[in-house]
């Protein structure tokens, strides 16, 4: 997905709606807002909009002096779902269709989100996994999610590239249902918004369940372009990638492979290419193969 | 009003969607917003938001090579409003108050508007005068109409300030109610989005009933310091001033002298200055005397 122009004024929204989280002082957020619009009339649209978001996060943490403000929030939302997982193991544990159940719930986990315009941000997430439950699932749908059972049972590799912290907690359950010791998850590199890094994967547990690697850059998304030769490497390689969030969607849709994009969507651009509304659940293979 | 950073991701929303009612060239489309981004970079934000509505227009108008391209819907809108004018004065005729029936139809023609965010800019005029007729006009309400009426009745000299086209043809339902010759209407110098100019002026019969005259400028808004010295002290001599529209009230609010604002309200900045919220329909006298 390349930058539209109605993603312009969105991440201006952004500019001068994030940093109001992290200081109300006047003559800062002014000078994020006013640098950020300057960055932005020089970005190249053909660029992806998690790239663009990353221009607006990296002028906020350097004028904020803080390399990564949503720190705090990453950890209240791994803690939250932390005491949420005990039980939602049970959910999946006693569900008809576990594997189903577990996706359904790490597609939920994605509503925890910072950088997004409809991203939630409360603390409402168990009433949001009991909606999960039932609430239908857009994109490819059920079957989507029988395909991808079947295709990770033939795997020998899979690549799970994560999204949100809290989210990540959840991830886990979908992880546990993936064949033991085929399993990669990839976090960001460095702080991007709320994105799950090392820390994160840590938390959750998951380099007891899976290899954990980074995808080499800060950026709320994965625009191979720009990640080292390593990781895309690990990316052509895999025979099943499992791309958690819109970020992710947003900087892979294009590329070849097998992908399954689980994600909620989050806005008006995103929902046109996905044909369906802002808030939906997706699971969505990409076209080829 | 100054200008609020919340409004600067407005006008580049903006920025993005007026330029496509006139040209689907996405070079055009993208230069606009491009060169509007960089100018709004340098804007001055103690200025008011009608300045910098003007920095996009300029830029627009410019790169469409049109100085006026609102003036097709400028045409429809005066002849739109010229068929109801009949029927809407019978109303006013008819009424128990026909003063306060006059003011509430011209209250709510300002929702013919192409420039803010709630702006309504459909055909469907003439339901919206008919629920003019029973909303609650909030800011000063009835007893604000009830003192405009009793000021109006006293001087010798009033300036009402227009505001777009379509809307000024209804203006001259209020203007009949006031004291002939005493009367100053004033438009634009020049194209402001569909702000009314001395040519809506004529098609709605107000030199008939009263002297036009332009502010000088061509603003959506009236900022007396970009004013020239002969309207300004046309403003400062005028004993009342009746101004219509979220533009002028923006870039009047803080003057002195008797000011009755007459206006929809079309974005949250300005509800909350006027305690009021997005679409309703407000009169209110400002602070002084």
């Amino acid at each position: 997905v390349k930058t539209y122009l109605d993603c312009v004024p969105c991440i201006i929204k952004q500019a001068v709606r994030a940093p109001r989280r992290f200081t109300d002082d006047p003559v800062v957020l002014e000078r994020i807002l006013r640098k950020t619009m300057l960055a932005i009339t020089e970005f190249d649209l053909s660029r992806t909009p998690p790239e663009m978001g990353c221009v607006l996060n990296h002028i906020m943490n350097r004028e904020l002096g803080n390399p990564d403000p949503y720190l705090e929030e990453k950890r209240r939302f791994n803690m939250l779902a932390s005491e949420l997982l005990p039980g939602l193991r049970k959910e999946v544990k006693s569900a008809a269709d576990p594997f189903e159940t577990a996706v359904r719930l790490a597609v939920a986990a994605n509503y925890i989100d910072f950088g997004a315009p409809a991203g939630r941000t409360d603390g409402l997430l168990a009433a949001l996994f009991t909606e999960a439950l039932s609430q239908p699932i857009k994109g490819g749908g059920a079957s989507a999610i029988k395909r991808l059972r079947e295709l990770a049972g033939e795997a020998d590799s899979i690549l799970y590239l994560a999204d949100n912290a809290g989210e990540i907690v959840i991830d886990r359950l979908v992880i546990e249902q993936l064949p033991r010791g085929k399993v990669t998850v990839a976090v960001r590199e460095g702080p991007a918004i709320n994105d799950a890094l090392f820390e994160d994967a840590s938390v959750a547990g998951l380099d007891e369940v899976a290899e954990v690697v980074t995808s080499g850059v800060d950026l709320p998304g994965t625009p191979l372009n720009a990640c080292p030769p390593a990781f895309v490497e690990r990316f052509r390689s895999a025979r099943l990638i499992i791309s958690k969030g819109q970020g992710n969607f947003e900087t892979l849709s294009d590329e070849p492979g097998t992908i399954f994009f689980l994600l909620v969507v989050k806005c008006p651009t995103v929902a046109q290419h996905l044909s369906c509304e802002v808030g939906d659940f997706v699971v969505a293979k990409n076209a080829s193969n």
